[in-house]
């Protein structure tokens, strides 16, 4: 990762890596990436300088989420999907968020193979998820990710995430619109879609409607169509609805497209769009001082010594979480005080 | 507020406030929790020695959280089901949790007339919810006035939140149960209910559900009860459901004691109970460092007047949150260390 970005010290570097991209350079696409994806301190300088001269050239893109459990069959849809777009003149980026992945690992999406025809299209680029530890961490690349893509000329951006774990919210918090898909199944196999995830979703696609799982699919269908009148519009002017598709015969794949163009037609009249994407920002501000400065408390040396008891005592009900906080935070800012 | 706390200055007063609460001094519990809630800094080092001499008899009630929207007849409620569990010989306190309230204004729980019957009652203590305007800030003095009125003798500690704003996943974060109250309705006007709370209900209760209310009441608690099939077990050994009640007949009311006390021993027996309040109380300690390190990020001048550009600069597209947050954490640490 280092060795990429060494090259590019000096501002006219900078320059020229964010020209060479707008000019469609997939490589300079690739060398941006990863010095936005970097955490030395010097790469995150170039970094904000990159973003600071393509910020102008971003956010024309239509951000999709897309989420689901392990198994329902995310990359074949999104390959599916993808390969649709492009054929309505498009161009597309995917990329992934997933803090537990290791880069080179089995990260999703760190094997392209997964989509392998949606990855040689030149309309199309894939990116696995960056290496990090930190859901807010690997947010954050992923997040700049995205306008490094836009500014990149991709007007399409999808966000694909694993159905599990917090960063589900995370990527509903980064983009325009959230898609989840679910597994054909049917009455008590229903149970065990993790809770909170039904409630983000602007559209839910039910994957596998082929074969002897059409019967299936279309319970959970109509299963789901019914629990979303339980639930408020999750944006003005629009109502999420269940659709189902079939990588296999490609049936619904382009009506899921239709209920994108729909959805953003929707939220564009009611203004809704921007505000939202103005909210996502400030939002993402405050969560990046939040883990900043979370991070720089767990750095630093005075406050690590000093943690590990203050949990002991709060978990075993020795010392208030409140008290405890205090006592972390005094020593911080002491400590930061005498650096 | 702080003429009550002025006398308490010193550690004897303090061991004198905390016997005379454990004692059943009623006026000792309530100038307990004023302490508690105060934000002077020597106020608050008083409350956490205060805090952590009654910890050793803090954790012994069942905690339970209860929301429900404007109109769902939460107080009257609250108020029967109250006395039901008086009569069961148990003593019970109501804190409410509400950001938005103005000590003394119409904040839930400000006019203990709602309650008037249960307020009355010796076993009974109904405290408003404290003024404050951040969630963080409110949800810190809940949490240690829950703690107060454990370690004074109460057994049954209910946290009231209005059915609005984030305010339920801080009372979901506190309690050991959740109860959402739905109003009684049927089809369309099932619509509304806030996304992400029924995902939180480890129990739901139909309010009203006597007169001319009764079909509505039945049709929304099979419409819950049917959408409840697609979440997850909200604990383990626990499958959330759907219970009628009217405050007027007494109908129902029994029953939800009744259940409390069945999820009391699935949770138990699970060993989820002592685990969850574990892991609540670790996430609480790094809660309460995030919110008081973004208070003082706040509160420091130098930062103040940066944070007002670059908010707008980030709304307004013309500066990356990462970047914005870079400079916001660099101004506040380097303040910090030249104070």
């Amino acid at each position: 990762m280092t060795r990429a970005v060494a090259p590019i010290a000096k501002d006219d570097k900078i320059a020229a890596l964010a020209a060479g991209l707008r000019g469609g350079d997939r490589r300079a696409l690739a060398r941006a990436i990863t010095l936005v994806e970097s955490t030395r301190a010097d790469h995150r300088a170039e970094a904000n300088a990159l973003l600071a001269a393509l910020l102008p050239h971003t956010g024309r893109s239509i951000r999709l989420g897309i989420t689901g459990v392990p198994g329902v069959g995310k990359s074949t849809f999104i390959e599916a999907f993808g390969l649709h777009v492009i054929g309505q003149g498009h161009r597309i980026a995917v990329l992934a968020i997933d803090p537990s992945s290791k880069r080179g690992g089995g990260s999703i999406l760190g094997d392209k193979t997964r989509m392998e025809q949606l990855a040689r299209s030149e309309a199309a680029f894939i990116r696995p998820s960056p290496a990090g530890t930190t859901l807010g961490g690997v947010a954050r690349r992923t997040r700049e990710a995205m306008l490094v893509a836009e500014a990149a000329g991709f007007d399409v951006v999808i966000v694909e995430t694993v159905g599990v774990g917090q960063s589900e919210t995370a990527v509903a918090e980064m983009v325009d619109m959230f898609l989840l898909l679910l597994p054909p199944a049917g009455g008590d196999e229903l149970q065990g879609i993790k809770r909170g995830i039904v409630e983000l979703a602007d559209l839910m696609v039910v994957t596998k409607a082929d074969g002897d799982l059409l019967p299936a699919a279309g319970r959970t269908q109509s299963e789901y169509q019914h629990a979303l009148r339980l639930l408020r519009p999750s944006a003005p002017g629009w109502t999420p609805s269940v659709l189902m598709s079939s990588a296999v015969s490609g049936k619904g794949i382009a009506e899921v497209w239709e209920a994108v163009g729909r959805y953003r037609a929707a939220v564009a009249q009611a203004d809704a769009l921007a505000r939202r994407r103005a909210d996502q920002a400030r939002a993402w501000m405050w969560s990046e001082i939040s883990e900043g400065l979370l991070a720089a408390l767990r750095e630093h040396e005075g406050v690590r010594a000093e943690l590990k008891k203050l949990e002991h005592a709060v978990a075993e009900g020795r010392l208030t979480p409140g008290a405890a906080a205090d006592r972390a935070i005094d020593v911080f800012l002491a400590g930061a005080k005498a650096r």
